[in-house]
């Protein structure tokens, strides 16, 4: 993958711009005939009703400019044998890309059926956003894509993940004018400042101003020139302007900015990488300036269509009842001169494929594209060496995440050679307790420092930028292309990011069923500082949603972790950084938390996703109990064992058995996930019978909305966060939620029945702590000593005979 | 409310000077004295551990740039009595705003109890971040403001929303370095391309460089100044700088950078009122760039704090146990020489007030932030004029968005002179089939335009801009300034703005328990092109679940319809419209759809929110239906209603119930929801113990999550969107997800017991259907003809006997 920096020369000669025409057109036709086309590919015959498509689907608009972008990349990475990737922001533009991959080869090389030839062109039409075929937009069935382009926003960070740590790799990106109103896109131009060019690639923003969204102009082809480059300049990059609606104007114009786009960053990565310069590059960025439906119909129906809004989709609506509209569209396909583009067979001629590269150089044959084919196992180190050691359940707290930190800083430094791991954050790496991560690595960045500055490092493998979108998408590029990565955030906003992961897991969903994308590494959350510890923030910061978010989505590719301890944390995340094509979800504190497990008991509990801590309980070998407790999450767990000790206290003989739930997804009947109990599996665990009080981290509600199915399910009674805090203290978080150890007792003692005078004693005792807990607040502004000093006691107070 | 345009002396006079840095010191002593006091407010005696607050909370380090802010603010309202109002970006930096609410008087007028004296000023600090007081950020119990600032990104598109249409109130907006990294902040420096100089007032952003974020640099804070401006530029800016440290020459430089930019605001404003010039103006903000945590302690424990990200949160950590800190505060305390600012009983002096305006000009006290005092019922015209005639259910199809566009435009025409109703879309109204708005009004633009562009319109009031964070960012700003407004979005990418709607519920929760805050408009979102009609954008368009995401927020704030046909539309439209203070969701289709209702039929059914169609079910006067066919959403109506002829037609003597859900939240128990149903009125509807087939528009789970507490939960059988879509037809889709007709008549053989032989028969036939489907669609790639043919048939085919 080495670069030979041979250098175009600037006037592009004559023939080479009739090939790159030649190409152009072809990947026009191709695109248009798999918009109509049913039958008579190559036009071998008059154009009839019977031959057109009865739905017409797909978008037009953004074709032309896709298939100008690639025939052009196609030059410069065959002569300059570089090895690239394109990121199409405007993937809706489907068939562009389709027609690109069809023509170079790898389309027929992945799907063996659609051959390069006039069978195949057939059946390439005919497949295009019909039933059963292939979907409108880039997807992941397009080969060469990491993108799909339906939800708009995201392709510069991907593009940018794509090149950290690919040092010979050119990203190319187009970004439509549409697409770069969206915050996303907005946010992520500062990219370059953490591009490094000794490490990353390249990433070479093309910028294509067709001037229309669906309905509307668009903002940047509408402000002044001046305005626009100041704009870009701002952004930090240097600007090379290719505009016109002359094909050969703008043929010749794009390979000369092309041209000199990669010299400069030929001279950028040289100067960076043997002279070691740390000014931060001014990387070239092209503005393509081209008609909206380029090529197409100039007007349909007496209206203007080419150059605007209207030619977004379908140009020609009513081919199969208006013959004036048969009679253009036969006129438009014909004057790409198919006859001089393909053969007989149907193959492309010599010239059109005269620019186009070989092997692993095609940008639908690159395996970047298909990270899977180039992921090496990550080297996580023995969890051994950073458990902690754990005598008895909760008698030492520790912050689970700063511990994590030590593990991630080990793996980060084990990656410091291969360069294949990163750790994304909206600038929350630290206070989410991951700070060691800077003993093997510091923070990327390529703008100005102070002498104040700590842990920036030009070469650094943290990312931090206050945009989760951009961190998501940073971190999307990366897992897609085949490395590993973890996305430490606040837990309430990663609800942020809800429409990207959306589409993540949409992209996984898709690839999962294609046997030629391999598994790639998952995408990992870490949300930390979450709804019960927001002592600064407060309720703006409170929402533990996001896992319910995910987990509408599809089972084979989500899973959701509550580890309730340092241990627990720890084997979820040794297991989340090995696994592949999952979006994993790890909800965890980083206020202290009691040690609850040993490392061999948080494996074995880790594995088995739910279980019963027979150590909290008080029932007996061979009886069912009376009660069961349980819990998902590390304060419900704190506040659920605090129950289990006051109901011994209060009521001795009550048999309660405590469960814990790690695997969210354990709680889905097993027909629904593959991490599904059975009904034994569940009635096992949680009785089919017993009332079960049940903490959880989170919307009480979810609980319910996943085991609903199961028999027990009308005895389940579930305490969460029920939307309700301010900035306050810990306890009196859980207190104004009604998931507090004093509710949890009271909630026992109302389902359990027979319990007798014992109980209403023992709910007078908890109604008491709860005033109490109310008029020392008010009074001190902190939580009761009682709770702040709490310990869990090993040893039963009185376990008595039953009643 | 007009304005004198009053210019100032491009010097400011001496005296004036040690005003405002009187102020700003007041202001600057006042919150640190909420971060750290419980006692001894005014320092009159020596500072002691007991003094000091258990619990140290809230962010320093933004506070004195909003001081400085608010100050100078103060100093252009007075001199020029402005109306103005001023967005937070860094409202985290509560304690600095509720100081200068306090030093003005309308904090002390909001909360008789927090005087303006002495005892008022250790009220004031004992309240903030302790539990039960106010918490740390700006939050809706502060008065003047509109933002809550939590969650960062959405200051700017707030203040322009705020803006629009308010044309002599000037909007400022401090917008913090960190936020500006955001996507939703980046996106909304563009909303100047559609600020009318004639109808809106103006919005000066502050962009404020303290230089880092909780952790990190900021990126605009270490680009070189001349990308910086160059930036700026791009985004349309005439840019003033005012930079340093040096308290003295920074209010001097500000207090002219603040006169300067008001001038040419006055000017362009001018301009365009008198002179009807089209040319887009370039609005003036100011870069503001001082340290953070300015003033406070240089160095803790030996490391720079002032001027770095150490200041961010509490500078000196270790107050009520280290010496050497409680005497770090102390010394910074007396720094500001409180004795100075304030009179023995704690009043602020003359010289602190010198520059505070009076009156409702007080930032704290203008009603443009309590837009309830301000708001107007909207003229919603007799929905008589625009409803369906319908003679029988299922006769005709309409668009229930195209109809509903008609209604709108009706709003939007009578509301031409007061200009107090703003539509926003993300670049989709007409493609959402509301384009009949434009006979109103045309669409908001002030960048370039050619012949051929349609309904631009300097003065429009529709809003397109492809981001739905700036769209969401607009309506807000407008509806909690008292104006009313519509956004119709795609239904899968309302998720982009979940976080956002998160923060407006939660502002509107809040502001509902306050007195003094007014009702404002609801937020009234229409999901249109929604998940069973994308045709031509296939999987990634497809996600039901904004709904979902919303039911999680406080029920008394939520409302969600589905309203199943146009009539029904129109009704829930009219009651939106009139409500206040919630979030209303809507999902409807724009699709030709069954009309099912008459006008006063839809206003009846919506009115009691679910309720049986007794012309479309089998069930006999005084006896028990023996199945009950539920539908919520477009889509699934048809599929029910399907559903039900065919058995009429398969097993004709079974007894069929619809029901048709629009208010989703109906399904909850009347305890949680305000529009829940008690256990009898569920019966009444759905029974106890008969099998419910219930087909809903979205994720299925989401209807056992609201009604799994209704003792006929276990009879509930939902089908809806499993994620499972591509680029295929209407039918297709809802085949794929097992909603379709035929699968729902075999879920209704599958759970009525004792159906014989016939339903054997009766369950081939549905599987031959399905299968006629597969086969048809391979080979035609439309839907069967059964299927587009399809019509409600209102005669009961066989009703005979029952079984």
């Amino acid at each position: 993958m080495s670069e030979t920096n041979t250098t175009l020369p600037v006037t592009v000669p004559e023939e080479e711009t009739a090939a790159l025409m030649a190409h152009w057109r072809a990947a026009n036709y191709l695109a248009v005939g798999q918009i109509y086309l049913m039958d008579n590919p190559l036009l071998t015959e008059a154009l009839r009703p019977e031959h057109i498509k009865p739905r017409l689907l797909g978008h037009w608009g953004t074709s032309p400019g896709l298939n100008l972008v690639y025939t052009h990349l196609n030059r410069v990475i065959k002569a300059r044998e570089k090895s690239a990737l394109c990121v199409w922001g405007p993937g809706h533009g489907g068939p562009a890309v389709i027609a690109n991959s069809w023509l170079e080869g790898s389309y027929s090389e992945t799907y063996p059926d659609i051959s390069r030839d006039a069978d195949g062109m057939a059946r390439l039409f005919r497949q295009f956003s019909f039933p059963g075929g292939v979907p409108s937009h880039v997807a992941p069935g397009t080969p060469g894509s990491i993108h799909e382009g339906g939800e708009l926003g995201y392709s510069l960070s991907h593009a940018y993940g794509a090149a950290f740590d690919n040092p010979d790799l050119l990203v190319a990106c187009v970004i439509g004018d549409g697409e770069a109103e969206t915050g996303p896109l907005a946010a992520s131009w500062h990219s370059n400042k953490f591009l490094d060019p000794v490490h990353d690639g390249a990433v070479l923003p093309i910028l294509h101003l067709n001037g229309y969204k669906i309905a509307n102009p668009t903002v940047l082809a509408r402000i002044p020139e001046a305005e626009l480059d100041a704009l870009l300049r701002g952004y930090g990059h240097d600007v090379l302007y290719v505009s016109g609606d002359d094909p050969a104007t703008v043929h010749r114009d794009m390979a000369r900015a092309m041209g000199t786009a990669l010299d400069r960053i030929s001279l950028i990565q040289r100067t960076a990488r043997e002279e070691d310069i740390a000014e931060r590059p001014h990387w070239p960025m092209i503005v393509l300036r081209t008609p909206k439906g380029w090529t197409g119909p100039a007007t349909v129906d007496g209206l203007p269509v080419e150059g605007t809004w209207r030619a977004h989709q379908v140009p020609l609506p009513g081919v199969r009842e208006n013959p004036e509209h048969l009679r253009q569209l036969e006129a438009w396909l014909r004057s790409y001169r198919p006859e001089e583009l393909f053969d007989r067979d149907g193959r492309p001629r010599p010239e059109v494929m005269a620019c186009v590269p070989a092997g692993p150089r095609r940008l639908g044959a690159t395996p970047h594209a298909n990270g899977g084919l180039l992921l090496r196992d990550l080297p996580v180190p023995p969890l051994e060496r950073y458990a902690m050691k754990v005598d008895r359940p909760g008698a030492a707290l520790h912050e689970p995440t700063h511990v994590l930190g030590d593990l991630l800083e080990a793996v980060m430094e084990s990656t410091a050679g291969r360069r294949d791991f990163r750790v994304v954050g909206p600038d929350e790496t630290a206070s989410n307790r991951l700070q060691a991560l800077y003993k093997a690595t510091g923070k990327a960045w390529q703008a100005g420092t102070l002498a104040v500055d700590e842990h920036l490092d030009r070469h650094g493998r943290v990312m931090e930028i206050l945009s989760e979108h951009t961190c998501q998408g940073w971190l999307e590029g990366y897992l897609l292309t085949g490395r590993h990565g973890f996305f430490s955030c606040y837990e309430a906003f990663a609800h942020i990011v809800d429409s990207m992961v959306n589409q993540h897991i949409k992209w996984l969903k898709v690839s999962r069923a294609l046997p030629w994308r391999r598994p790639i590494a998952s995408l990992n959350y870490l949300l930390t500082s979450h709804v019960w510890r927001q002592d600064h923030n407060g309720f703006s910061h409170q929402d533990p949603g996001f896992v319910d978010h995910v987990l509408n989505k599809a089972p084979e590719v989500v899973r959701v972790y509550l580890p309730p301890d340092t241990n627990t944390l720890l084997s979820v995340a040794e297991h989340v950084l090995h696994s592949r094509d999952y979006v994993n979800v790890i909800v965890a504190g980083k206020q202290p938390c009691f040690d609850w497990l040993t490392l061999d008991e948080a494996r074995a509990h880790c594995a088995r996703g739910a279980g019963v801590w027979d150590w909290a309980g008080t029932e007996r070998e061979g009886e069912e109990p009376d009660v069961i407790l349980a819990c998902a999450g590390d304060v419900p767990t704190q506040e659920i064992l605090a129950a289990a000790l006051l109901i011994r206290r209060h009521l001795p003989r009550l048999a309660v058995r405590v469960v814990n739930v790690v695997d969210l997804a354990r709680l889905l009947p097993d027909t629904k996930h593959p991490h599904g109990l059975s009904d034994s599996q569940y009635d096992a665990l949680f009785t089919p019978d017993k009332p079960v009080i049940f903490a959880y981290h989170g919307y009480p509600w979810l609980i319910h909305r996943l085991a609903y199915r199961h028999t027990g399910h009308p005895n389940l009674h579930v305490r969460g966060y029920q939307e309700s805090g301010t900035t306050t203290t810990p306890f009196d978080m859980v207190v104004r939620n009604d998931m507090d150890r004093y509710r949890l007792v009271m909630d026992v003692i109302d389902r359990v029945p027979g319990l007798g005078v014992r109980a209403t004693r023992a709910r007078q005792a908890m109604e008491d702590a709860r005033l109490r807990h109310h008029a020392w607040i008010r009074e001190h502004g902190t939580d009761l000593p009682e709770v702040t000093d709490w310990t869990w006691q090993p040893l039963p107070v009185d376990t008595g005979t039953r009643a």
